[in-house]
């Protein structure tokens, strides 16, 4: 095994923090969660939890501080802008043991941009960072998230958000990225239960998902396949619509 | 204060369990949490937390465990179907210290509905929920969800998670509905921060949300009042919008 092969089959795992009384309260459907899933698997990295929790600071900094411990980074949305709800800042500092501190790069543009006698005590709060967090930056907002240790804090805004993931680089590394291929399958889920079961049991190095569907009343169900190896999850798959064929089920991949 | 005052105010929360890999790999937009938000408020339930796991037993016994020992109740959505991956019964289960045990209605009328001879292991998992478990029923499909202690065991196709909640009745009691008032304002979020800050310093029986947006580069802010006793936000958000107006910034009311 080489170096990098071992660095490969390491797992890398994330979890996502969104913050907000709106997504608990059904007002606000996050839109950020599956978008950031994704990003972090092009670079081979599993989102492993999410936790949605209220504007809380307690709440914030015992789940930051729970989450850091075992996963090797942890995202939060929400709660980085000047108003009083939002407190995202301050509590991952306290959650770090660092002071809040203006960053002088962040406080500078913020002046500028509202002028002096515009840049009142609610904006500067957006200058404010635990000590030492790298800034970023966005092109939408002059407001931006920061890192600190493995702990990113972005934007609750979904375009705000995607404008920080893009500002970042080489923070966050992972292994082989994981492939995954669908089959849409015209069977009632439990008629090809024993069938999955068995081809799971034998390919312990695939992860094979079954999710089933309801349209204008008419039962199917789309199996997936996830794998580190591209080429043995399409083997997989193709042997699932084989057998799902063999039992009478017309299937086929769709992705 | 009567005993229905007093019942009104304790503040009644549950938590929510998403359970499934396809929530966080991406592949999956969930579509439970703001619909279940809004049906416990009804109820003067506040959705408290929100955690979203993989299909993993320890996972699911874990997060359950500590989640039902803190809210007065916990749902979770997702895998109760016949498949290898449709562990969370059996996880349930292990968590209450229950068996895991046929239900005869439910293995009857499963049985009935596939057919003696179709009636596959597969399906008699279906059938199988801890020892005492009181059935969820649906109209959409044959599997049911079950309660156990104070933990609501849902399907996680939307449309069947719906039809679960509209058998549940006397189960879930709560105290006084959150009233919730919207404005929006036609300025950016910071020329409003400290009005409002200061007008939740004065009124600290609601809690106010912020919440910016972005539309075609301008910037506006929903300015939400949260409150159980409604006329009570009605006169805080109307003050909202009456100090936005004195800050030179047109506001109405949207919710």
């Amino acid at each position: 095994m080489t170096a990098n092969e071992q660095d490969n089959a390491r797992q890398y795992t994330a979890s996502l923090v969104l913050i907000g009384d709106e997504l608990l309260s059904g007002r606000t459907q996050d839109a950020n969660l599956v978008y950031l899933a994704q990003w972090l698997n092009d670079r081979g990295v599993r989102l492993a939890e999410a936790r949605i929790i209220p504007d809380d600071a307690d709440r914030i900094v015992g789940t930051v501080n729970e989450l850091r411990a075992v996963h090797d980074y942890v995202f939060t949305t929400g709660g980085i802008g000047p108003t009083h709800d939002d407190i995202t800042a301050e509590s991952i500092a306290r959650a770090v043991g660092r002071k809040l501190v203006p960053h002088p790069k962040a406080y500078k543009a913020l002046q500028d941009y509202y002028g002096e006698a515009d840049f009142t005590p609610a904006r500067q709060k957006m200058a404010m960072f635990p000590e030492g967090a790298e800034l970023i930056e966005n092109d939408i907002s002059i407001a931006p998230g920061f890192r600190v240790e493995n702990i990113f804090v972005m934007a609750g805004v979904p375009s705000i958000m995607r404008a920080m993931l893009e500002m970042l680089g080489g923070e966050v590394t992972g292994g082989a990225p994981l492939s995954s291929v669908t089959a849409e399958i015209d069977a009632p889920e439990s008629a090809l239960a024993g069938m999955l079961a068995e081809i799971q049991e034998a390919a312990v190095d695939v992860a094979i998902g079954s999710y089933p569907k309801f349209e204008d009343g008419r039962p199917s169900i789309h199996v997936v396949v996830r794998s580190t190896d591209a080429a043995r999850a399409e083997r997989v798959i193709d042997d699932v619509i084989a057998h799902a064929g063999h039992l009478g089920y017309a299937g086929q991949r769709i992705g």
